[in-house]
């Protein structure tokens, strides 16, 4: 670790100053927090796994025209990224009823959503985070009009593409939660995608079986969480060139 | 086969009057044509890969909210689907220069296009399917306004979700070609996707030799055509319950 300064150290992850100005390190830690913080653990190794997954997702969704932060990985922890104004919002979208909107609106767990649900929360961690309208959105100045489009597009587009991606490795995305950001290039604006993808930012539920491979692992007490994150890099090829310390899947065999 | 009627035979498959109406019986045959029926041959198995090709993709598609024609495969080579009234349009959506696009507008095939590009071509055998403007199709009363505007809508829909579903096999989305109809219900339509996708209707090829996995073969006289469409079929993970009298995939240790 060199003398870089440290900008935020979140629950999850650390941003330092990059090696160029408007860039930045993102740095995936191992920690693990639930309940807005309430419950706390380390995880050996959801770091690394998450930088991969994350990475290889970023790209992914850069190749099919939604921007985004990523740059690229520097090593097995950190990834380069543009600096970007980040949107207080927490977009969610949303295909299977799951956690808050089944206690919500009373929708059993596993339930299919009629159609791909975009839900945005105000980040707010002393408010835990409560869902909001557009129109406290606009009213707060928190984004504009046409900043919620752009969010909402990029969002079901990223969701039909990730829809397939997972469903080709026999996982269902039941939802996933995205952070937008302003990146300044000129006297331009664009939003675009920031912050990570991982299992801790999605729910993934096996087609077959239904078994959770994401942080619901570890919010519900269910064991074998980085056992489940490393399956999904598995699924998604993204552990070929993955040194031996990253925990192994559970099941070599299975698909 | 039954004494049921033959409503329509085409170049690559025999519709028949279903067991129930407004439903019909898809045959794929192992017939290929190109060059609009110039170049024939009858390549073995190919039907009975394209039945499960499209029926797999459509079944997904279905899933994410796409509506579509299927209704379930029947056997080897037949499906049931909804009949439709065929909107008389060739609905081809682009990722990347092949074929056509290259040679009309001198890019070079293989090049990422700047963002997916959708083209509508008259089906029309005589004319040899023509490229077509939406001002052209709402002159001739092809399809209304509100059709293209669905069209349009599903077609980049099922793009971004089958870019993902391909992706993560390794395999590269150039382009794809959809045919839509309508499907009345009562006294409402509904515009469905029709017809079949498959390694007839798309341009596939491997992620990382870029080598082709599609009817480009039987175009251009590569070879191993069928052998090519298993190679999808296997990778989608379609093959599981497959008979062995289809052709096996060239190798079975890739990915
Ligand atoms: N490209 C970027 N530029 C600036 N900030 C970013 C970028 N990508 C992500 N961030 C921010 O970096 C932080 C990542 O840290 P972490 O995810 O651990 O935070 P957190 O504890 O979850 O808190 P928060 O509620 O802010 O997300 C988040 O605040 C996120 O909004
Ligand atoms: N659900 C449906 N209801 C009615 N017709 C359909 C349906 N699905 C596909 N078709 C039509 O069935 C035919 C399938 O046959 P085939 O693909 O072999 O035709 P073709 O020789 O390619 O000719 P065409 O140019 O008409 O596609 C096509 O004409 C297609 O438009
Ligand atoms: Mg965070
Ligand atoms: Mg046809």
């Amino acid at each position: 670790m060199s003398r870089r300064k440290k900008l935020y150290e979140g629950k999850a992850k650390i941003l330092y100053e990059g090696p160029e100005p408007g860039t930045l390190v993102q740095y995936f830690k191992d920690d693990a927090t639930a309940l807005n913080g309430e419950k706390k653990a380390t995880l050996e190794g959801k770091g690394v796994l998450n930088n991969r997954i994350s990475e290889y997702i970023m790209v992914q969704l850069g190749h099919i025209g939604i921007p985004t932060h990523f740059i690229r990985r520097l090593n097995m922890r950190e990834q380069l990224v543009r600096q970007v104004e980040i949107i207080p919002l927490e977009v969610v979208c949303r295909n299977v009823a799951a956690g808050s909107i089944s206690k919500r609106l009373g929708i059993e767990e596993g339930q299919q959503l009629p159609r791909a649900i975009v839900e945005f929360y105000y980040k707010k961690d002393e408010l835990n985070d409560p869902m909001v309208s557009e129109d406290h959105i606009t009213s707060f100045n928190w984004a504009t009009p046409q900043e919620i489009d752009d969010m909402m597009a990029l969002t079901l587009r990223a969701n039909d593409f990730l829809s397939g991606l997972f469903a080709a490795v026999n996982i269902r995305l039941v939802d996933f939660k995205l952070e937008f950001g302003r990146l300044y290039e000129g006297d331009m604006v664009r939003t675009v995608l920031a912050d990570e993808i991982s299992p801790d930012s999605c729910r993934l539920w096996d087609m077959e079986t239904n078994e959770k491979m994401d942080k619901d692992r570890f919010r519900r007490d269910l064991g074998n969480v980085t056992e489940a994150y490393a399956e999904v890099a598995r699924r998604l090829g993204v552990m070929k060139d993955m040194p031996r310390s990253v925990p192994d899947a559970p099941d070599e065999a299975a698909k």
